[in-house]
């Protein structure tokens, strides 16, 4: 991890500062650090301390969570803009899952001290900071509700869209989700087996609503995916 | 729901103030509104413009989301001091699930509004809702790994365990949750059905870890449970 001097206009973008003046912007990059992340290194790690908050600016970043059991759950995927240990350093304790980068990355931190003083000054951050993580809330309850409740063939489908939303990139003749992805990887965030996710990506390419390489996934028949994940009536495939 | 002045030292109690002093804490009184809220009656309801953040002050709400297919799961029990509906206020959405009083409630609101003036004047507490809302995330990100990995029998374990350590009271030879709880309750917080948390529970009960009455659970031997929940070799039962 290489520390940089990290670039004002960068920070304009995030959401966490969303709203703030040339002046306040000028302060967040003060205490601000760059850095760069090779592909495969730990952020941090489940346990650690939590004494930074991130934000990525460039690269695909994984949150896992380990069980006392060894058993991994993904938590979520972060793209470009999002802040991630951030709701540890408020919650006062230690990360609860690693952070992966996927790709090559490029990251922002504030310790945890400066971050106060950011939002004591301007509450407008901690208040973006509480949209967010109010969000984040939102969408682990529902991943909750439906691990619990619904069939895993509508849980993948989920998982599938939420990631086709949130990193989804068109390409001809469908979405691709744009970083790499295994079938194991899928398992690990709808609470099921690699043997049970191929099979339902395998039932699903013969009838031409997905196609996966090893690492990659590109949805091609979007509305079939949201009949499957909403329990509606399948469309018909095309002749 | 009856509206009524609201008590300053009953304010002083909530984390969401923790850290102010005795003028914002004046503020804080003036723009809330306390109602009382009959066992039974609904608060708000999931779909609902989220336009209050609540408090409750006395008695013990169940929130509870429900899926497209009509299936239930309990989000969480809130209970006295504690903050809810206020993640979706600032989400700036809709309430994502139905908050109803399992006991007579006494409750205080605040306006989405009145709360943003709050906090752009105190940035205090909006810091102090960013670590509730945190720690919110971590829990129910906990919830979804263990539903996820775990066996059934442990997630039960885990679930009482929580409540216990949320809602336990010390009675003779044990701990009692202190609110109404069915088996089905505690099937739709940990996915499963009723059928599975009646034969795992009248298991316990022969063994004496628990003992349930229709609504009612009380814990006879925690360490027992604890092992359970953390997959640990049995202590044995007393002789």
């Amino acid at each position: 991890m290489t520390p940089l001097a990290p670039d004002p206009d960068v920070l304009r973008g995030l959401r966490l500062f969303a709203g703030l003046d040339a002046a306040a912007l000028a302060e967040t990059v003060r205490s601000a650090q760059t850095q760069r992340v090779e592909k495969g290194a730990t952020i941090f790690s489940q346990g650690d301390p939590a004494t930074l908050c991130h934000a990525l600016i460039d690269g695909r970043v994984k949150i896992v969570q380990t069980g006392a059991d060894g058993q991994q759950m993904v938590v979520r995927y972060i793209g470009p803009g999002e802040m991630f240990g951030t709701a540890a350093v408020f919650a006062g304790g230690v990360y609860p899952a690693d952070a992966l980068a996927v790709a090559d990355c490029v990251a922002i931190h504030w310790s945890a001290a400066a971050m106060g003083v950011l939002m004591e000054r301007h509450p407008r951050v901690a208040m973006n900071a509480l949209d967010i993580v109010g969000r984040r809330l939102q969408e682990v309850q529902t991943r909750l509700r439906e691990v619990s409740t619904e069939r895993v063939e509508r849980r993948v489908a989920h998982a599938l869209l939420r990631l086709a939303r949130q990193a989804g990139r068109r390409v001809e003749g469908g979405v691709e989700i744009d970083f790499p992805l295994s079938r194991q990887d899928i398992a690990e965030m709808t609470g099921t087996t690699l043997h049970t996710v191929s099979r339902i990506l395998s039932g699903w390419e013969a009838q031409g609503i997905v196609e996966g390489g090893r690492q990659q996934v590109t949805i091609r028949r979007p509305h079939a995916l949201v009949a499957i994940a909403e329990d509606l009536p399948r469309p018909l495939p095309p002749a």
